[in-house]
């Protein structure tokens, strides 16, 4: 099962070339994907001639309305985008896919990421006269485009990627085609699949078995697939190209049910509790996970451990709905109603409590105390991570080092800070075990380690992060 | 865990006196208490002279408003309420808590149940003179209090609770008082609490232990409780009382961590999910829980049965949100992005899966068919509650019997209708027997059995529950 | 023509009879009826068997969308309502007309004018049990009617109507018949009309000309009409009646194209004009008229006088739009944009600026200044009325004698407040004396003299207008 | 006075540099251009670092909120626009002020008038990879602005201002300095002002009146002003420059209290009236001016020819606002409810009714029809400018053939077609004639000759314009 947290992911992408339910279906993906962007989402259809779109603030019935989607439904090739804000002010204007209209024919344009070079880009390209409609760096790439004087699009798409630097699955509409692209690195998911004969493309696999498609494959790093009516062309952008997919969307962000290369996220979260049930040595009468994402790590950990899993804590589902706020002081009340105890369960136990990660600590903190209140007798913490010391500059929205608790505190300060009797992470190695275990051919540890694959250019401090472009 | 489906719960209220932060109290109990009701949400307070009041349609964030909250923030005694809509129609003059202006004194009213008569009093009232300003059935007990002629308001109270047939949990705020009644079956839940001193009153203890009050006691059937300056008067209405709590509550509404008699919800379904266990026989590889509310039943005979208990379904968190709607071809398009199969845990196995109730059998037969393509083996389904055959008349939105698969099919038919490779419910007698163990003196079993404690006086007939009294 | 000012009329009334496009008639009739409220409008209809109604906050077309309108097109009759609220918050609960759900069938109630015992009234339903709905005082005489025993609705109406004192227009539809009654002082204008053989009733007769009905007569104070298949029935609930129309309504409410008796209120307030020329004596070069009330007066005033006529103050056309407001602050800032002074003609001149009436005399002093500032040598004001020193009760919001100025003031004093050369006032005779030449049997001169026709048996202190009931 | 009609300005705009109340002072001044412009409204402000803005559709208090309003309360300089769609789709990304936020800095851009190569800039812009973030003409100013290379803002300016063609008064905000530019030939008035020693520039005088401000001069054809901290810059940037101010400001758009070259257009309107009834020899016994905005020649006809002015027309305050629409139909609709005749006025009579001009002879017929319905004897029409014969690419609504009639009908046919019993229409000598009275060096005239000063570059076909790009 999957949360909305401290940790973010900034988008979910889906795209589909040449089927007669075009939008509905990206809708129906959509709303799968849902988890990976709670702010905003839109879609852009083609009708082979012209784009339209529709496009809204807030979860997917809020931001589309029927009406809305009622409009697109004849057309036959659609880009759809869930969006949670990690750069560019939360505002309907930052919405994607973007929607450029242009005498050179219409582009679709939606990104799931985050470039680590656009700033520079944007600025050189506003020096030359380029004015921007937006304070999103994904808009970066359509200038790019726009700007190239090749005759062949692919040509001009494979430059302009070669110019960006970051994390990126990028999907591009045109009314002849849809491009799909992948950074060098691979850093967000991508998964091909199809249905009645279309090609399609999604962010995560569950969304390709919500609306009923095969999955495929996995895109690959650098890789640029091109759906037209030839059918699908397979080509790479990026000479040089690694495997460095997130680790946190095995740890925390994929929804259970999603593959990467036909495993599910569930085994591979299970066997992290595994893992962390080797490396953690406590005595304990019961094993709780903090619902909903480390459920999965709480049941690995009791069949290896053989402490009974109990489900010690309730998650109330309308908190999330209700506090979804950038605002510090409102995450915090909010969690104080997010999870309750069941006192029959943890009264008089001595209770191992697993989570998947610690951001600031202040969720574990009152998950703690919520335990103790309803009368555990010992609370140990098992994280089925490492700590998150490093921000990320790829696209989850954890960037600065203030908000890390990890970042400055010791593992031994941290169990004190959030009164538990004892507290383990899993080791660096251990993940990287597990993620091998399931045929991953490497994984981006730079929020654990400080070892960033991809060059920052843009050096965005953090406080510039607030500073966010103000339009009328 | 709790969820949102074809069966409703129509409310939840809470109440407290004298308390420098009743209103945000209330609000945070309300909180606790969305899941009874998601149509609309109310807080009625007293400043001591007069009564005010904030209410809206929707969930608690979107029916009281951070700035209406605030205005209420200096009064001393509130009520509130979460409306699910069983009569009268989904709109604002409905939503509770009503908030009579009379010459005299402001009276506040919030009700959890369903009246049987309220008809038939509201007709006579209406030859009478009298106009009524909403729909609801609730209004009917404010109509005979101003009628009343005795200058006691208690004994009023009294007179008019005893006219009033069905299910009821009442609280009635004036500027001097607040009292709560429960009508003499008890069907609906009623808790006592108190908080720095300060007496309150809540469908369900977990909106106490969300506020941090201690739970006291249960309400008893045809118990009125009056608090003021004074303290707490506890007194009876009802010269026959007998207790016929809704067997539902245990088995569906009620939230897990919520207690009656101070057990809780959560091991009375794992005791369900045992108790099942013994009267079902057939053999598999796992069983899995529909998530949430069937995950402790599933527990439970996972732990009489030894058969391992997994995850193979997952729900997704947006759905609910996103498709409450009273509109039958909408839930049906709802029940197929509600729950995903994990393919890697059910390929290949016998599975039983556990659901706390069948109502029409569209999400059961949904389930099945999901687990069966993500490649299960076989799928046998126990039910943790014997058969829906009866409509409900005390508060449940499920009141005519062509919704009710079990009360035009026998289980077999229904086995069929699922696909289903066995179906086994709970038995009557067995679903008592548990609850005897959780010392429970009685409880309403009409849905199953047909025999209704409480005469209808009403005779509502399905069709006339369409007609909803529309005004300007 | 009209205004928007310190003085408000409260409402405006229609009614129709069977006629195929009834809710589209009242439509345009209260279109044309706006200048008598802008605060809210509704509209309901019958169909034979039962009442439906549209109403909102706001100018028509805001309160009213097209969408509801067509859903009412097909009803053959209906009665409209515009609102400006004298008593009663302003909240859309109060917008009429009011539709009653009754199980003794639908009543609909439209009410122009204000009652001058409804407080009493509504005490006394209130101590044998009635609820009220609202905070205005016309739903007194919806309850009066509930209430009655009589199995004639017209003998029930007769007998509540002689109930009732203050300055009514009321209409009342059911599904069988439209009834309009008139108070037997004949405050409030109300004209029958016909259309294609449908009888018709309207606040003035523009709104008869705006459908193209033809205007037949004025309503006797009195009267009561009953509209049915069987055609009109003309008939009297009060034994005693006397002519005592409100004398405002020819000096400043009434639209200048609407007849009384025939006489077009353009021709009335040319009168005016003409009778305070003969009374006041100052030499000028020319006269200028306020608009758009006092345009005529002054057309009369330079007739008589000799003085030329000149356009010398323009009027804002988006200011009364923008600043209709119950605060007092922001229609003391509105007043700074409403009135334009044109220099070229003003400059150097000695100006007479005609009035219909001075309220607060903010407006004046600020018409004065900026005639000066644009150069006029000397500014005269004639007020082509009587000092208007005592409140209204019946319908007009002035009702305090704090508000008017000439209450506490000597013409003298006001005249050096608002720093004019010369104030001259109409006199009372010279004011009957105009009305009697357009045949006029007598008015109600109570805001002038004191001599209110009809008892006040409320006593409405001043400072009770601002304890409006507050509902949730 | 003024209306609103089939005739339709774009724009009004307002700029001030250094005032501690800029943001009031331009709301103000604003709502006394809001004649010009009903579609949208905005605001933009300079703190002296960087520029904010808001802006929305409707009306001011629509476009506006207080809150906004509020926001911008602390800086000193400000522009602000009222607008009406001539080009470009009515959508707020149209609504200026447009606020570019750049690396370069930020920029406000707010224009009244019409670019004739827009479209041939817009389309060299984009080749060149620009992406526009509207579908105005308006925004192609800011592009070349950031595209061009020196230093000197000033420089760059004028570069641009050389480059496109049409009527256009612009108004450019930045950090440092306030702009204000008009067309070489003076198409649109453009006022300077002075208020506590701040600079001000508005489209009419009526601005600089309504707060305050003190009107200095006219802007000059050609001429560029900027105004900073150091004061006014005075400097043209067109060699050659020609007046040639549009005709229908005097005839219909402007104030009639506001003023060109400190003559009012009061005294011009009257001026036409005069000429027009030395052009007209009709015998009559009243007349009439259509009001508003034909109320002075109505008057200047009565004072030359003798004949009584009287107000034989009332004017429905209610619709301009209801039926602003670009719709046909809506239109058509409207103009039954915006005109009422005064049947005591014009029974009888022979009436000369006096307008401003005819567009699509809709109103002229209705209003016809309406006097003779109301009893007039004869009706003969004088407007006060020549036959409309030709579309208007400077500004104004009326761009195709097909929407004037008198460009396919001759005089006499049109005099048929409104069944007059004659009309005439002012002759063009006597209309410049009567210009050159008040000072004026040259006016436009094609919309009545044909003669287009400008050249019209994008040949915009009248079927485009109804093709707007639509983005999400």
């Amino acid at each position: 099962m999957y949360d909305i947290r401290g940790l973010n992911e900034e988008c979910g992408v889906f795209g589909i070339w040449n089927h007669p339910n075009a939008a509905e279906l990206t809708y129906m993906a959509l709303h799968s994907l849902q988890h990976r962007g709670q702010e905003g989402a839109g879609i852009v259809c083609s009708n082979g001639d012209n784009l339209f779109g529709a496009r809204g603030m807030g979860l997917l019935p809020e931001a589309i309305s029927q009406v809305q989607l009622d409009s697109l439904r004849d057309y036959r090739s659609a880009i759809g985008h869930v969006r949670y804000a990690t750069t560019g002010a939360s505002e309907l204007s930052n919405v994607q896919p973007f929607l450029f209209k242009h005498s050179k024919g219409d582009l679709g344009l939606a990104h799931n990421g985050n470039l680590t070079n656009a700033r520079q880009i944007r600025q050189a390209l506003e020096e030359e006269g380029a004015i921007f409609q937006t304070s999103s760096d994904s808009e970066v790439l359509g200038h790019l485009l726009f700007k190239a004087k090749s005759p062949s699009f692919k040509s001009n798409l494979k430059a302009a990627l070669n110019q960006i630097k970051g994390a990126f699955a990028y999907l591009v509409l045109q009314k002849d085609s849809l491009t799909a692209a992948l950074d060098s690195h691979g850093v967000r998911p991508l998964m091909l699949g199809q249905i009645d004969g279309a090609y399609c493309v999604a962010s995560e696999s569950c969304a390709l078995m919500a609306i009923g498609a095969e999955y495929i494959r996995d895109v690959e790093p650098g890789e640029v697939l091109t759906f037209n009516d030839d059918g699908m062309d397979e080509d790479f952008y990026a000479l040089e190209t690694k495997h460095r997919m997130c680790s946190m969307e095995y740890v925390y962000f994929a929804r259970p049910d999603s593959e990467f290369r036909h495993h599910s996220i569930y085994n591979v979260r299970k066997a992290l509790g595994e893992q962390l049930a080797k490396e953690m040595n406590v005595e304990a009468d019961i094993v709780i996970g903090v619902p909903d994402s480390s459920l999965q790590a709480a049941k690995g950990f009791s069949s290896y451990s053989g402490i009974p899993n109990e489900q010690g804590l309730l998650k109330n589902r309308y908190v999330g709905r209700t506090f979804i706020t950038p605002d510090q002081k409102m995450r915090e009340r909010a969690v104080r109603m997010k999870h309750a105890p069941i006192r029959d369960v943890v009264e008089g136990k001595r209770v191992i409590v697993i989570d998947d990660s610690i951001v600031r600590g202040t969720t574990s903190k009152y998950i703690v105390k919520a335990l103790r209140s309803a009368g555990a007798r010992e609370v140990h913490m098992g994280i089925s991570s490492p700590p998150l010391k490093h921000p990320c500059y790829y696209g989850i929205d954890v960037s600065t080092h203030a908000e890390l608790i990890a970042a400055y505190q010791t593992v031994e300060e941290i169990r004190q800070e959030i009164e538990v009797d004892s507290l383990t992470y899993l080791s660096v190695e251990g993940m990287h075990d597990v993620y091998r275990r399931f045929e991953s051919k490497g994984e981006c540890d730079a929020c654990f380690t400080g070892n960033y694959p991809i060059e920052i250019v843009d050096h965005l401090l953090p406080q510039e992060k607030e500073k966010k472009t103000k339009g009328v």
